[in-house]
């Protein structure tokens, strides 16, 4: 029971992080290609707000990886945003 | 307490609706364009990678939000994928 709560967890943790370092590709990706216009808004900002309250819900059960995990994505999509805006006025 | 447990597990839920509902957008963007070429694969996979992770972690739990959440991302998460194959190869 021990072994499957410990498994479990380390799941979650696994997750996170790939779902957090899943931007990094993608902020280098509109680096490279000076391009982000497929990219919606829609969903930039939606997700933002999302990150936002998940960084606040970290922040209200003082849970350290809800907090770091969030706060990266979020520092990640802001990135994102500021390209697009960059190369969207050309 | 029991209002800040309230509001706290509130949060958590509108954070989770809006992170997972952010793929419709993206996908109605994708579909309008017949364009995906900006959205990185090494996002999309990574991305659903955890997502997947994220689904065993709320079965291993039996937490319902979790598994309803996770489950109604990756769906969307496959539907921009396969668009991207099909927008790519032309």
């Amino acid at each position: 029971m021990q072994l499957r709560m410990y498994i479990t967890t380390t799941l979650g943790f696994v997750a996170g992080a790939l779902t957090t370092i899943s931007f990094i590709p993608q902020v280098l990706h509109a680096w490279r290609s000076k391009r982000c216009d497929d990219l919606s808004w829609g969903m930039l900002l939606t997700f933002s707000i999302g990150v936002v309250l998940w960084l606040l819900y970290g922040v209200m059960l003082w849970a350290a990886p809800v907090i770091v995990a969030n706060a990266v994505t979020l520092a990640l999509l802001i990135t994102i945003m500021v390209l697009k805006v960059r190369y969207t006025v050309r």
